[in-house]
């Protein structure tokens, strides 16, 4: 029954340009520097673990760790940056998607989290074009397949070479009995909104859709003769520069993040240490302690200031830890089950920082800076951990790291006679950093009682029994019960199924509005995962276990 | 790898109040037959197969086909209705949820489409509240736990006897390591909007909440003791009649539907003939036809003449054969992927039952005869079979029929140079008969260019070449390839994986808007469908397969 985890080193996400495998961002000088043009090439030989050959620019986390990086640093590293071309350097092919072998051979959990973390790579690309100012153009110069089509539906424009043989195409459920699951069937019908009927046809053609027919269909914006693929690129990715609202700022150069990481004498424990972020972890017990520290620098009180300081800024270093402590938890933690988020510091230093971002929402890189918050705060929320908020006498639940609380599925106040323990918001709930749902985490918290999200943002601190009059607070166990509810709390989670609570968890943290996004995550990613289950699929003799080999698949007929 | 089918006779939907077994439908003659009295009074030894007595009122299939049928007789039966009480006649105990054995012991097919049928009722229970002006009140004699809450959420209010014992409860995820997945989960915090925190905790405390605190944290609307529960009811459902908008209009007694079954001497074919609907089944091939008839005989042309008529109006037994077909294909025949829809009769005899209808619209029992076609059209969307319609000469969609085509994942149109082939919009078609989403078939398939729809309304009937141009056709093959494409198509897709096709179609059939529906199915049934197959709950020593027993679950710890 058990599964066994794919024997692999931990998973590592920091990385850098100059480090990259399987892609080359450049700056083409004919569009002046304001183009950043992104050129996957991906090294069959250099796979994140042996076993699979990534031929024909497929794909494994590897890639994608380094499009991740890459979105980041146009972000923050490349500020003239005006739009940007995603192509590829091989011949006749752009990209065939995530590797299947790779697929085949990794563990449900592994294959779940390594789905998720492209999907958010791909919404990543769609904030850069609607947030940032930089929209994005897939410039197919061979057949895009599986989730190299999904990466192309990514970006506001595609452009595919008519050369009768490069295609556009979805061959997951033809092919492998799964679904083009990082975002695909949603953007087909809910983005580039091609009808149900044509997308139903289109899924299920393994060859995909080619030339002017790509085109009737809406797949594809334009599918040029190869000839002129690179003129019709060069003239709309100039028409994209050209409505660009990009905002200058002084580049930021985001350094390592340098992680000490210690585990006990046993091994029953593990420590990994960031300047803000501290995570604990006892996966014997199935718990971890993510704490993250207020500043206690003098932080930037100005736009210049913030820009002197760069990544070394609090706002920037503490989220990037807490991003990267995150995908610790989902990757290379799975038998962790319920997280303690708790926080430290000066509150005052915390509201400081985000009353310097609101005011300044105007400026290029405070936007970037807000943006990179709401993108980890995004990621908590989607993480499939279960999170308690502990706030207690010295902790710093105030404003953006009130959002930490508020992401959370519990939170704990301690109701203490003898100690001052209290919570606040600052500007920066009231809107700026939005779940994928689109509203604020106090707009979804308070659903039933609209008004309740005003009448926060007005209050100072709050005491324990104001904030649980206020609607802030799970429960609030006294001094004398605190240490006991607390432990009971974390056993009885932590000793539940964790399949159940992570299906609870993605029901009750998304309610009020849907949007793309959300369906991505809620819809396609749970018919995913279902799959990815299923026999007819990654059973002994299921299309994806027997993907090129010359067995035929053996399907339970039986509809469900 | 193969499921083994629960060893069971077919399922039969209808059923009526003389015959019920564990439900009591009454008229309360102290509200002067205003309002309709639901009591559940399961009977233990009489589930749909042995194997597990229905303790605690606890439900399987053959109860919910019951709630079903009363809900849909108090609509057409009962138009003086305007409150409905759902209640128990046991002692100390509401209803307990679905039957843990009979889930335990059912195939994942049955279970899915068991949660699919009652999400189903319980929006029934909604629609007549919100579009029939039945208010419905749970009135909670003692505990509702799981699937029982689930039912009481359902209702526009619930009061819970205050004694010291009753509570309500979710305990799926703590117990039986699966969902509260009939809507629970969703309705927790869409419907009743409880703050996702305190749904966390409700929904993971087994023993579940009573009195004052399931008033606070909103669960219940009012927790009297036990001895003042019936004047409560009797208070509360009384405001509810006050409140009611419902449409005075004579009853409608709803009849046998007296199917014709036969089969082929081998047993490969399989008939099932009502007036209006033919349904021929080939599991064999994992094909079957859906053939419905437009009215051969004299329509009514006046409320008037509708209600004489009553259930012998096409307008309604079509739609009733339509949709007991529906729930055949669901049940019945887990082998059929593929169904041919077509259609066949005078187009202009259902243009003419249209436009009485949609002139109507004002009318009590228009109105439910509306309704009725909306809910069989929107199970049509639900089911989980490939829908190919084939529109040829002599076939009818037009209006009302035109939607079984809208709601296909495919229109094949036959491009005729000798015959005539055409489709043709009526009023019904402009939202009228709304999908899940709030949207017609018309604006889901229209998203990109939402002009297309009145376009399309105000045309007449269409050729095969201008219902292409006006994007109604998939594919328009000629006489030549017709029946080799058709074919093709159908075998190509009988061929795929099931389970592949039921999420591609889940995740193309809904774009646009989300609504509390549309989660529960495509949200909340997709996870519980994955947890349905998680060795956690369903494995050998998963906690579902263990309830009841001495030995402890054991858990993979894994977090996914």
């Amino acid at each position: 029954m058990a599964e066994t985890n794919t024997p692999t080193e931990p998973v590592r996400f920091e990385t850098h340009p100059d480090r990259y495998v399987h892609w080359r961002l450049d700056f083409p000088a004919e569009h002046g520097g304001k183009v950043a043009r992104l050129v996957m090439d991906v090294k069959e030989d250099r796979g994140m673990r042996p076993g699979y050959p990534l031929k024909l620019n497929s794909y494994d986390l590897g890639v994608d760790i380094e499009l991740a990086d890459a979105l980041q640093r146009i972000r923050f590293e490349h500020p003239e940056v005006r739009a940007l071309v995603v192509t590829s350097a091989k011949d006749r092919i752009f990209c065939s998607g995530a590797n299947i072998y790779m697929l085949g051979s990794s563990t449900h959990g592994f294959k779940v989290n390594f789905c998720k973390f492209t999907n958010e790579t791909r919404l990543y690309l769609e904030e850069l074009s609607a947030e940032s100012g930089v929209p994005s153009l897939a410039s197919l110069n061979g057949t895009a397949s599986g989730g190299g089509y999904e990466l192309a539906i990514a970006c506001d424009e595609i452009v595919l070479a008519d050369d009768g043989s490069s295609a556009v195409s979805f061959p997951e459920a033809p092919l492998l009995a799964v679904l083009p699951g990082t975002g695909g069937l949603t953007r087909l019908v809910d983005k580039r909104k091609i009808r149900r009927d044509l997308a139903d046809a289109f899924s299920t053609i393994a060859e995909g859709v080619r030339g002017k027919r790509s085109v009737e269909w809406g797949l594809v914006d334009e599918a040029p003769p190869k000839a002129k693929l690179d003129e019709v690129t060069r003239r709309r990715v100039e028409a994209l520069v050209g409505r660009s609202k990009r905002k200058a700022f002084p580049a930021v150069k985001l350094g390592p993040l340098e992680a000490q990481r210690s585990a006990s004498p046993s091994g029953d424990e593990q420590k990994i240490e960031y300047q803000y972020v501290t995570l604990e972890l006892t996966p014997k017990l199935r718990t971890a302690r993510l704490t993250v520290r207020a500043p206690s620098t003098k932080q930037p009180e100005t736009p210049e200031e913030l820009a002197k300081a760069g990544a070394s800024a609090w706002a920037i270093q503490a989220f990037r830890e807490l991003d990267d402590a995150l995908l610790e938890l989902r990757f290379n933690q799975p038998l962790v089950g319920v997280v303690s988020v708790e926080t430290a510091g000066a509150p005052e230093a915390v509201l400081a920082v985000d009353a310097m971002l609101a005011k300044h929402q105007d400026d290029g890189l405070v936007r970037e800076v807000t943006l990179l918050m709401k993108r980890v705060l995004k990621r908590m929320d989607l993480t499939a951990k279960s999170f308690f908020a502990l706030v207690t006498p010295g902790s710093c639940f105030v404003g953006s790291l009130l959002e930490l609380g508020l992401a959370a599925d519990r939170v704990y106040m301690k109701d203490s006679d003898d100690e001052d323990v209290s919570v606040a918001t600052s500007p920066m709930n009231a809107g700026l950093l939005p779940m994928a749902n689109g509203l604020s985490r106090l707009q979804t918290r308070f659903l039933k009682e609209p008004e309740r999200v005003a009448r926060v943002l007005e209050e100072g601190a709050l005491g324990t029994r104001d904030a649980v009059k206020a609607g802030l607070v799970t429960f609030a166990p006294d001094d004398l019960d605190w240490d006991d509810e607390i432990r009971i709390a974390f056993e009885e989670r932590a000793a539940m199924s964790p399949d159940a609570m992570t299906g609870m968890e993605a029901s009750l943290r998304f309610a009020g509005p849907e949007t793309m996004e959300t369906k991505i995550f809620g819809r396609l990613s749970a018919w995913q995962n279902w799959i990815f289950q299923r026999p007819n699929a990654v059973g002994e003799r299921g299309a994806l276990t027997l993907y090129g080999k010359p067995e035929r698949p053996e399907f339970n007929w039986q509809r469900t």
